[in-house]
Parts: C-alpha cells; structure tokens; sequence
C-alpha cells in the first residue's frame, strides 16, 4: 500500500476566496435550483447553506440531489420549510419519510453506487450548484470531511460550488481520503485497484475555479447516528453469521487467503463485527471494502484483525467520531474514504471476492428480500447501496430478525410487497434462528431451508400451511395470489 | 482491432486422441454425476452423448448445468427420459418447463453473467464432467462451435471433460472466438478489452490433457431457433424506439461518438435491427456488445452500419447460421464470441455505455419487470442475461407488447407476480403505443407515464382506477395489497 498524501494545506482557507455568510450564499441560488449536497451515512453535508435557506422568507421548489444521508440541517428543517420539491437517491429522516409518502415531495430512490454516472450525465437531473461540506478549500480545490460520497462527481457536473468549510471537522481528515474520478463511457478506464485499500487518487476533489461562487465558514457538527445496544437477537444473528463465516472460508476457494467484507446492516453491525473479533480466521488477511465505516470496524483495526477498511463515509455515533478524531495518525494508514462509485463499484465488488452482510425489513419464502417499502407503499429510507453488493458480492448474506413489532409481525413472508433484491441474488439468509444457504436450490426447496431455519417457530406452521396450499396448484414458484397477502 | 487469430488446426482432431463412440462414452459417466454443458442461444451444445444418455436403459439422476439455451437433446430427449434431477441456469423447451413447473426437475435460474464463477468456486454445484461441443479438438485444446458460452469455465472446472467434435458446424468459426478467462478473486484482474471488438484472448479453449476422456465425432446440426416474422405491433414498437434512440443521441453526452446497443428481445430483435438500419446517426459509431447475435445484426453489417457485433452465442435461425457459415470470411473481422463472463460483465456493460434493451413477460405501473414466471408460480425460461445487461447499461429499455393472447391479457399490470428487474434498474419502457422514460421520476409520476403512453387504452381506464384508489391510501408507492391481484 502507498501511503496516504498529505493534504495540499495546513490551512483551513487557502488563497483568495469568495468567502461570505451563509445568508448571502443562500440568497444568490435561484429558487427552483438542483442542489447537489455531499454527505453520506449522514455525516459530511453541508449544513448552514441549508439552514439559511430554511430560514429565508422565499418561495423555494428545489430539487435536492445527496450522495446518501443526510442530517436534519437538509432532511428536516430544510424541508420542512417546503422548500425541497424533488429528492434523489435516499432519505433517511422523519419528516422526509413522511413528505416523500405523502406525495409532498417527488422522491426517486437509486443504487447509490450508480448515481455518480447518472449526475455527471444529467440521466435523473441537471445538477446546477453544488453544495459541499469541506475541511479545507482553495482556489481550486477541496478537501471532504467526514464523507466523500458522492462529492467529486457532484463538484465537476455542477456550474456553480458553494464550499462550506467546517472547523469542527479535524483538518487532518484529509489523510483519510482516496479522490479518484473514473472516466466516462464509452473509453471509461478500469478502476486501477488491485487491493481493497490502494490508493490510486489524491486527497482533494480539484475544480475549475471559475464555479467557486461562495465560500461558507461553519463549526457545526454532524448529526451522526445514533445506535442503539445490540439486542439478544441481534448477538444470535451475529454468532450464526460467525458459525456460517468460519464454514465459508473452509469451502470457498476464493476465501483460502484473504476475507474482505461488506456490512450494511445498521443496529445489528457492531453485533457482527463484535463477534468476528472472536472467529478464527487462520492465516488469513481480514480486509473490509464497504460503504460505511461503523464503530465496531474501528475496535478490529485495534485490535489488529482487520488489515483495512474502505468504505465512503464514517457512518459512526458521536463517540466513534470522537475517537477517530483523536486518533486520526493511528487510523490514516488503514482507513481508506473514496467516492461511492468506488466504494459501491460493481467491477471491484467483484474483484476483491466480497461477502457482502446486508439487512432488509423482510424476506419472502422464495429468497426474495424488500429493503424499503412497508405494505408495498410506504418507503422507509431506499434501496441505498444494499443492491450494489447484493448483486456483485461473491456471497451475498442477508441478516435481519425473524420478527419485527417485539415479535409481533414476521419478517418471513410468503411474498415481499416489494422487491429490492431478487431471487436471483439472495445466497444466503440469517435470522436469530438459524442461517439457509440458499445456493444451489430449486424455489421449493429455498422455502423449505428459509421457513425451517430462519422464521420464528410461531409463524412457521403458517408459512407451511401456505406453501402447502399454493405447492398443490404446482407451478417453479407455487404462489396462491389470491390470498398471498391475506398473510399481514 | 486486432485481427482474429487463425484456430490452431485445420483438422478436426488433432494427436492422439481417446476417440470413441456417444454410446461409449456415455457409459462410462457416473449415473449422478454433474454434466457441465456447453451450448447458449440453441447452439453449440452438445447432442450425441446426450441422446445416448437418453437412449441408456440406465437409472440416472444427473445435475444438468448448461451456458444459456440448449436444445432438445438434452432439454427434452435426455429430460424426459428421467435422467435429469437438476437444471442450471437456463431452459428453454417445453419439455424442461413442464418438468420444472411440475416439481420432477430442481431448477435454479441464475444471471448468466455471474455463472461461470458460481461453477468455477464450486457455489451452485461441483462440477464432475464438462461434456461440449467443438468442431475441432487436439489433446490439450478445443475450438468451441457455434456458442462459447461457459464453455471455458466448464473445461476448467470439471474433472473429466468429453468433446463432441461436430462436422456439420464450421472449421473456421473459431475465427471468431476469443477466448480470456479472468483471473480469480480476491486479485482478480480488469477484463482488459477497450473497446467492445478487442480481441484478448485464445481461439481455442486449453486443458489439461489428462482430463479429456472422450472424444465423440457427429455431424448432427444445431436445432436453432426458429423466428417468426415481426407483426403490426413489433414493428410499432422498433418505430418508437428508434425515435426513442435518436432522441437520446442528442442528449446524453456519452453517446457523442459512439452507440453500443444491446438486445434480449427474441422475436422482436429483428425489427428493431430493421428499424436501426434507417435512424440517423450522424457520424457516429455503432457498435453491439451483448449476448447472442440475431439474424438481423448480419444485416446491418452487411450494410455497413453496424461495425462490429460481441456476443457469446450465433443465436440466427437456420437461414442466418447457412448465411454466416458460407461468409464466415466477410463476418469474421466484424464479429468476435466471447464468454458469457465477458460478454456479459459488469464491469464490461458499464465501461462501453452499453444501451440495453430486453423484453418482458409484464411491467408494472411503477417500473418493476417479470422476466420468467406467469401468475408468480410458472417459469418460462429464466432471467438469463437480461438483469446483467438492465442492471449495468447506462440506459436500460425495457421493451414488450402491451398485451398478450390476442389482446385479452395486459401486460401492463399493477404489481408484477415476480420481480426479476427492481425500479431501480429500468429507465425506460416501450410498447407499440409509446415511450416512458421513468427517469428522474417518483413512482406516483412514473405510474402515470406507463399507463398514459404504454399500457393499451383499453386498460387504461382500469389501470387510472387501482392507481386513485390506491393513492387515496397514501405512500410513496400506492399500493392496495387487497386487489393488487385481482386485475387477473
């Protein structure tokens, strides 16, 4: 591995900039603009440019374009002044929940993976400004805070940048980051990596200077997640998903020398990656190239398992944030933030041999997964970069609990209301009761592995008598649609 | 571009070699064995150990894993001889859907593009023997016929590998293979083509000698497709998705210079081939890099339009295989077989801008496509490769009739009964009424776009119903789960 640049500066500021406030900034964007707004894992968005905005006496129908999530500044208050008319890829706030299902606001739910591409070529919307947190700018380039996302396409689509640089964010971050942009279709380059945490780009996102319109200075934190303690089902799901690890890496020959994961599994991945501190691995190399980076990651790399971890955003709780923060010299060498059409990127999914960890909100008896929609209608966030590993991993696991609602409601269904990851993707599927390897079997016997070992032992005497019924009218995958939802 | 290799030989076999008879060798296989069979598109498949299989008064229960499409040999003669308890990745008989539909054969359908790893890390099945079809064959080599499909992964994997070597199938087609393995995971290298007809690789598929057991001489020709000609409303459709196209030149800067298209629509193909020959694409390169070449493709490189074609399968009818075979010298510089690995890659589809267009069973008013099962329960064939082209094109098109059986059946519907391609995949729809790019639009949009311009206004009025009193309800994507299926 090369070391990581230093960042171009020990300055926040460097040069002659258009530095203004927040107000000012806001008060020159037009009122129907496309916004472009880095942060991801809702960490790295620009924060007093949206605030201002929420607060200007304005007549605003913006359409609000985000690497990932973001925090209130932008998904409640911002929008709760009505101000945002459109929304793409993914949302993850009440209010922008609860406007996006009302039909208030348009919202259009993307893999997160592809939406650099569709940006930079104007395939979902013409971006105009682009608004990007920093922790330090200059004449013509910048240096992302706690998340790359999807800033670099964002900065050169964009005709006009406004930077906002945080002084609560650590300078030092920089050390951190991998900045490389892929070229376009139809000569796009291979992405150059041969490892998971190569660095092939530089630590700043540079820019054609002429766009830098306005220069914010801010020292407001992030509003990071906020994670709850892992759960006695959650522990379970984590000690089934070890058991599977440790079977895998013994049957799989692409696993006999490294182990590079992916987890984007919320609450339950301080769970896992708690437990895979205590699985033997052998000899192997323990690396992680996923979206986000959730504190447990950082536990492993001190205690010397994981080798690396590659990921866009430092999707961590306060705390983890803190400690990252003091410790950024410890971190820098083994912690790579690259664009999420890096993180996310089919070819390299692929490349590195990922097992990849994901949850969803529930599953169906024939290993198809929804990741968003409850009753089919009502989105509760998107797809995010769930379907870029789905599809691309070399093991594709999903994790969930078999029930949701304190046990109320299974979360193993006869079929999903909505379809995130098809049949086709699924390999295997791990709940508190067990794990069904799914690959390799006919739709009847996927039922048979995931109503036997994965749904909670209440529900399954339904779920057989279900499959019974439909399996007798025969068909590859023997659904009864009159009464498939009569289930809820 | 490179020019084609010359194959090895111009021989048929070449050293010495285990000849032998299809009765023989067949005999010789274990009854439970794992067959890896070559053969995509209908062609290039092996026949006579097959039908000497079927022919064996043998109790078998063999696992049958093919590239894509094979023909009836194997998936009806060997099939309903009994001998078949599993089937992989594809089928596309009627033989082989009865028996899949009835719960006689296991069957998984898998994405093609991803098989050839699943058979090489032994994830779906452990490969025992690879039986394929060549029309030449040395001790260490093999010339693939009329398909390269798995073909080379299969060799790899397999213990024992049995060649048929066919001498009803051209010498010279090897001129237009190109034979590159990629490397495994976790250093898994780039596919290292450019440019969609960039030549990598080998004409002829290596192994190591010890594995060739048998080798098989027949004259038995492939059983192609067989195409019927383009009606009232394929051609309404290639109209519109001409204009569609033109349009899209025009605005999306990756097809300045050049367009490379893909097709999976069957009986179609060859009217939007049709129509392609008259849309006006300036000065611009059109290039094909998909799965399977169709008759109409040979059209359009005989004009000159077309200037080259990469695929893994010469899926003509029997009129296009006797034009190809009697020019193979003309075809040979413009047209190059692949791997399904290569030809369907990812990585490959994303860095050529590759615009894709497949068929489907239904959509529905949201953008959801079902690709295989009627009613949810009954497959037809499978996915295929239609969810790696979707996932990964830069501009993805659905394209299908808006009704089925004489027009009594829409296949426009309000909830698809299986989803093989998300919304989150499918930018554009075209039927013969119309075009709805769901680009950038929310699902209540998008709703209104399908049903206005696609769905048959006979439907329509139906279709406005569900949708308001599903709306009514609320939700990002209106959903009425209590008579989303009563529409059948």
């Amino acid at each position: 591995m090369v070391g990581p640049a230093n960042p171009p500066v020990d300055r926040r500021l460097e040069g002659d900039l258009p530095v203004t406030s927040a107000e000012r900034a806001a008060a020159g964007l037009d009122g129907s603009a496309t916004l472009l707004v880095s942060g991801f894992g809702s960490v790295g968005y620009p924060k007093a440019v949206p605030l201002a905005l929420a607060d200007a006496d304005r007549d605003l129908s913006l359409t609000v374009v985000s690497g990932g999530t973001v925090g209130d500044e932008i998904d409640t208050d911002l929008l709760e002044s009505g101000a945002i008319e459109r929304r793409y890829p993914y949302q993850g706030t009440e209010a922008a929940r609860d406007a996006v299902n009302s039909g208030a606001v348009a919202y259009q739910d993307r893999h997160v993976g592809g939406l650099a591409d569709e940006v930079a070529f104007d395939l979902i919307a013409e971006g105009d400004v682009a608004v990007v947190e920093a922790v330090a700018v200059g004449e013509d380039w910048l240096v992302p805070s706690t998340s790359v996302g999807q800033t670099p396409a964002f900065v050169e689509s964009a005709s006009e940048l406004i930077v906002e640089v945080n002084r609560a964010q650590p300078l030092g971050l920089g050390r951190l980051h991998d900045i490389y942009r892929p070229s376009d279709p139809p000569a796009r380059e291979p992405l150059p990596l041969t490892e998971p945490d190569d660095r092939v780009g530089d630590p700043f996102v540079t820019f054609d200077p002429e766009k830098l319109t306005a220069v914010v200075e801010t020292d407001r934190r992030d509003s990071p997640y906020e994670f709850r303690d892992p759960t006695a089902e959650d522990w379970a799901i984590a000690r089934h998903l070890g058991d599977f690890l440790t079977d895998e890496m013994e049957r799989n020959r692409v696993l006999s020398e490294r182990i590079t994961l992916q987890f984007g599994v919320g609450n339950l991945g301080n769970a896992l990656m708690s437990e895979l501190s205590g699985i033997d691995i052998g000899d192997r190399t323990l690396g992680y190239f996923g979206e986000v980076i959730q504190d447990g990651l950082l536990d492993l790399i001190e205690e010397g398992r994981l080798a690396c971890a590659s990921a866009t955003s430092l999707a961590l709780s306060a705390d983890g944030q803190e400690r990252l923060f003091e410790n950024l010299d410890r971190y820098a060498s083994d912690v790579v933030l690259r664009p999420t059409d890096v993180s996310n990127s089919p070819a390299l999914i692929d490349r590195f041999g990922v097992v990849g960890v994901n949850s969803a909100l529930e599953v169906d008896v024939y290993g198809h997964a929804n990741s968003t929609h409850i009753n089919g209608s009502n989105v509760i966030n998107g797809v995010g970069g769930s379907g870029d590993f789905n599809r691309n991993a070399l093991v594709s696991v999903t994790a969930l609990r078999s029930t949701a609602r304190d046990g109320s409601v299974s979360r193993v269904v006869p079929m999903v209301s909505h379809v995130d990851h098809t049949e086709h993707e699924i390999d295997v599927i791990v709940t508190e009761h067990g794990v069904a390897d799914l690959r390799g079997l006919s739709p009847r016997e996927r039922a048979d592995a995931i109503v036997e070992r994965c749904a909670d032992p209440s529900v399954r005497p339904t779920l057989r008598d279900y499959l019974k019924r439909a399996g007798d009218a025969g068909g590859h995958m023997p659904h009864d649609l009159d009464t498939v939802f009569d289930w809820r």
